[in-house]
């Protein structure tokens, strides 16, 4: 018997600006490449310089966008700036029937709607240690206008009030991303091991 | 803000004869005698030669186990063979207010009336890969009647439909106790780290 369900976890996180959670993300798919991916995003707003379809983006236009939120293919979406952004649910569900972990990098009113559609979501909030630090990371970075601050941290307090509504709460101390990396990754091993994951464990024991 | 909450977590760790609990949970104890601890059991059967009181068990009267059992301080309890086995209450509570994990190796039917009466406790089957390894198991012990192995079995078998109220499945493949000890660890890391068993969270992260 193999010991994990052989299908892959939806594991969304979250952050607020200044959480470093992309730093996180990127250590844990450097770290464990075979065991991770992460989801692509389609948006309708035009690609930068850079930017490849399939890898930062799928672009494509408000028509299709607006067929597939008709088709019930968008997991979450949102519009902002005048351009729609949602994770299409066709990749992830490819991905977690081959077995990977899944991460979404998305904010917290995207993961509430897809863990109502997808409850079996593990929704992981990335903070710093305190208001304090992440205050002064904001500041720190030296880009941002005042009123600019005053707005993310703002966001920030209204995002973290919502943490109820989430599984776990992974803290992002200064210098130790790595750190909180391989914490998720243990909280995505342990999750496997969940018994509810598991529907068919006896019937598999005693075949 | 420390990241994590203060309190242990109350670990059940299950198994059926044969699952090689018992080398699991010394494993984890030997490996981090400063994060777990193992409960002691009270009982009114005589100490057998070298068993210690409050260590192997906190031997007490009959009627002194009966008045616990009234004023509520034994978290389970049940009778074998004319003498009654139990867990009390106080010595877990102490060592979970100290911060300590503790560690009750019970049977399934105790398990479930402690996570009746402790919802927050966290249940583990620890389970061989499969049955033929059971089997082999119990049968190159050696010192087993037939009756004795076909009784096992049947238990066994009674134990692992009951799994469904577990949280965790383990498995421990043979000489792989150290790995199985480990994830037992790393399941309690992320429940420790569960927005849930941290409701003063958004309190402490602005104070």
């Amino acid at each position: 018997m193999s010991e994990r369900s052989e299908k892959g976890l939806l594991v969304i996180i979250s952050g607020p600006a200044g959480s470093g959670k992309g730093t996180v993300v990127g250590k844990i798919l450097s770290s464990y490449p075979q065991e991770f991916c992460l989801s692509v995003s389609a948006t309708t707003r035009a690609p930068r310089v850079g930017e490849e379809h399939g890898v930062h983006y799928y672009f494509i236009d408000k028509e299709s966008f607006e067929e597939r939120i008709e088709e019930g293919r968008m997991l979450e979406y949102a519009s902002y700036c005048g351009n729609y952004y949602g994770t299409p649910a066709e990749y992830v569900e490819k991905k977690l029937d081959e077995g990977k972990n899944v991460i979404l990098e998305i904010e917290v009113q995207g993961a509430l709607k897809i863990k109502e559609k997808l409850p079996e979501t593990v929704l992981v909030m990335i903070t710093p240690p305190d208001y304090a630090t992440l205050e002064a990371r904001l500041r720190g970075r030296g880009t941002n206008t005042e009123e600019d601050i005053l707005n993310r941290l703002q966001r920030a307090k209204e995002e973290l009030e919502l943490i109820g509504h989430y599984d776990y709460a992974v803290i992002n101390d200064d210098g130790k991303a790595e750190q909180a990396a391989e914490q998720i990754c243990r909280i995505c091993e342990s999750e496997k091991r969940r018994v509810r994951r598991q529907p068919d464990f006896v019937k598999r024991f005693f075949s």
